[in-house]
């Protein structure tokens, strides 16, 4: 397979980087002189995104650059046009792949909106031409907007459906031909509002911004309007939503004025389609999935510190100061196993078998040893010296299994410490029943981070981890500490 | 603290929601009678949600009922009015609530875009009437927008800021009192758009909100379109996105037509603030973090098995299906460790020490295991039998540091099998160097899953682990397997 890409800008160059991670060689013809540069610099861009995106095995495609459109898209299966949105341009350019395309390659335009019928107008082989818009970046967005001319063949779009199902994308196939097909329309409603917005000083482009990550947006990462105001009607559903907020439409809220009549007709439309999407969920079901995505959402941005993360992050520092305020083990009595963490299985955390997935066991385990850490004085004016514990060994053993929503509770035994290591037991049980489920042994150093090497630990870290670990050391070892993995004898 | 909620509805018992998993005692008052049911419907979503967001300790407020506005309000430090969308009703509420609270509670609603300065006119305290706007679902969803009327005191502000930022909520202060505010209008825009494309039959309400969720909406979860559009002018910026861009703004695409004209001055501005919200980050470090942000979205999503996170997994099986279709053990040399995985340590794998966080690495051992147990022959054809398996020990040890974007690459080596035990040996190593960082021992138990007990393994799993086994069993112990945890001798 061999793909020609005519156009290396953004779009052309984030085409690239999709193709290259899918094993598939590309041809890049741009006149712009920086052109192979720009590439280049979006297919690190695209691996480095992909590094993480997925494990699964995966070759990498070749890319080569074209001195002419000609000599790019000669031996080509697919050549996807991404020029500037320019009608007459694209017109020119696709006329012209169709006469060096081999004859039974696939023509596509990456166009946000012009419409197929026009640009395939000058081509001698139009059947072939299929709009194939993607969103910026586009070796990561799934959508692709599929959408055919008067001429084009079916067989064309089957293609086009195929070739870009088969590179990780959705196809949303669009039903008919219109200025900015349907995802840009929406797009550009959002964005001329926000021109107003700035325009008439009402916001900056940063509180513009704002409004929508810190809020719907987060939404819009896994749900459209259609289904979100579903739910928001709450038991009554989108009809009591729409005559609910229908009468707003008519509030100058915004600069467009022209808005449809909701009409009973419109209305049974809407409900009739938003039922089909709701795929026989319940609202609550849709509430808890919602729920359950946003919470990944918020959890994946707050590993990243960004935006909404940002705002996580920053409220459990002010949640773990204030717990800090009301516990210390100074004034506590440490000589028995410590309650220090109690979570919740969550749908998230469970594998294909139904089950607590393997690395959740030791992110709930990693967390009690955070927890532990805060709790003998290991908070964030100590980790600014540039000081902190890293662990050095985990031993897990699985007792039982943990399914969904199961409420646990981690129990912690000091085991010994001297002036730089902890040895740490912790026991996840049942919190209802006390089942023990999984155990977990660790062995903690404390670090200099700066210098990378051991060394003692601070105060009052030292003394707090002194004192729990000698007041625990009266306690019997808990089954299973120090010993190790073998196959039973046979 | 305790705070009076008047109304129930989805917007006040998000609110119960947010404050109750913050520790606030909250008083509820409204007229409808299923109103404590869903309030406490509600409640149970939150805490659900909470219970994953956070592991931060935390203390659960109360709620109680009352029959009569002036009840619930007569002791409240906050009372936040959240009835429907109804000037007349919401400026009557707003009155009696400030004839029966402490003439030092401070009094807020929930207006998604009614004026204030409107909604005190019947106050006779209207000093203290901020509107605190928040968005659905309020206990997930960190935005609200914050918006003085002309009567209202800047100290009222104040504490409405203060006390919406300890709920870990991201305020956003509006500059003048709009119609809509700002949010609001944004939405408003693209949801009068996404009801004109199903009125004109060209989307169904399914396929406006997958144009959404499968593209922008993922950008709009991390960035709003300002600072999206600057990234997409490329090196020269948001100025020559505005410039490309332009023109189309005159294009019919939307039913919006009136559009504000892109003069010098307006341009200016938009740049101006352009480059301050970028905070001094180039193009290329936020396409990073834009980068950076959508992987993690995705990947969250793909654990939720939802939208873009959906399509995601549909190709990952389609790549492993590939691989399994290149790679059998059945035809290749399995006498030495496999090598099996081959990762790079992302931004977000790397704790507050800089280095890989803990559970990460099981991550990266359990994908290897995963991909072991693929290769073997447990794909999805034999997982729909009802069989697989599980992790019932693990032993990590740490060897190296391993830090940011280091690419490593995990070698297994199968150091046993009987019929329903596999005892694995991964060894992860840098790639380019061979150093090895980190090693992990696991036993693992074939189990029929739905009757939840171990069995022997079924074809071709078993004559392949089989076979792996017999042909490593020549090899050598690796350093450390077998050992168990211990505290070095004083």
């Amino acid at each position: 397979m061999r793909v020609a890409l005519i156009g290396g800008g953004v779009i052309g160059g984030g085409w690239a980087g999709r193709l290259v991670e899918n094993g598939i060689d590309v041809v890049v013809h741009d006149p712009h002189p920086e052109a192979p540069r720009r590439v280049r610099e979006m297919l690190e861009l695209a691996e480095r995104a992909w590094a993480s995106l997925t494990i699964a095995p995966r070759e990498r495609g070749a890319v080569a650059f074209a001195g002419s459109l000609a000599e790019a898209v000669a031996d080509a299966d697919v050549v996807q046009e991404s020029a500037p949105e320019d009608e007459a341009l694209k017109r020119r350019l696709l006329a012209e792949i169709d006469r060096y395309a081999r004859p039974d390659a696939l023509v596509c335009s990456s166009t946000s909106g012009l419409l197929p019928s026009r640009l395939q107008a000058e081509m001698a082989r139009p059947g072939r031409l299929v709009v194939g818009h993607p969103f910026n970046p586009v070796y990561l967005l799934p959508l692709v907007e599929v959408c055919a001319g008067k001429q084009t063949s079916p067989d064309a779009v089957d293609r086009a459906e195929e070739f870009y199902a088969s590179l990780g994308m959705r196809v949303l196939r669009v039903r008919g031909e219109i200025d900015g097909f349907v995802a840009d329309r929406l797009l550009e409603a959002l964005w001329r509002e926000a021109l107003w917005l700035v325009h008439d000083g009402v916001a900056t482009t940063g509180e513009v911004d704002d409004a929508i990550r810190f809020g719907a947006g987060l939404r819009w990462a896994q749900m459209g309007s259609f289904l979100t105001y579903r739910i928001a009607g709450g038991e009554e559903g989108i009809r009591h939503f729409m005559h609910q907020f229908g009468p707003a439409l008519h509030w100058p809220w915004t600069k467009l004025v022209d808005v449809p009549e909701l009409t009973d007709g419109f209305l049974d439309r809407i409900a009739a389609q938003s039922d089909e999407q709701a795929a026989g969920l319940s609202i609550r079901e849709l509430e808890q999935r919602r729920d359950d995505n946003l919470v990944a959402i918020l959890l994946a941005l707050r590993a990243q510190g960004w935006g909404a993360g940002a705002v996580l992050n920053e409220h459990e520092r002010r949640l773990y100061a204030a717990a800090a305020a009301r516990h210390a083990p100074d004034s506590e009595d440490v000589s028995r196993p410590l309650s220090l963490l109690r979570a919740r299985v969550l749908p998230e955390w469970v594998d294909y078998n139904g089950h607590m997935t393997e690395s959740r066991y030791l992110e709930v385990f990693g967390n009690t040893t955070d927890a532990f850490l805060r709790y003998a004085g290991m908070d964030d004016v100590y980790l600014a010296t540039g000081h902190s514990v890293y662990t050095v060994e985990t031993h897990i053993r699985h007792l039982r299994e943990v399914a969904g929503l199961e409420q646990l509770e981690v129990m912690t035994h000091v085991l010994g410490a001297d002036d730089k290591r902890i040895h740490i037991f912790h026991a996840l049980a049942h919190a209802p029943s006390g089942d023990l489920l999984a155990t977990a042994e660790h062995m903690l150093l404390h670090v200099d981070a700066r210098a990378s090497r051991a060394c003692p630990m601070l105060e009052p870290l030292a003394s707090r981890v002194r004192r729990i670990a000698e007041a625990q050391s009266a306690l019997s070892p808990p089954e299973g500490a120090g010993s190790s993995i073998r196959l039973p004898a046979r």
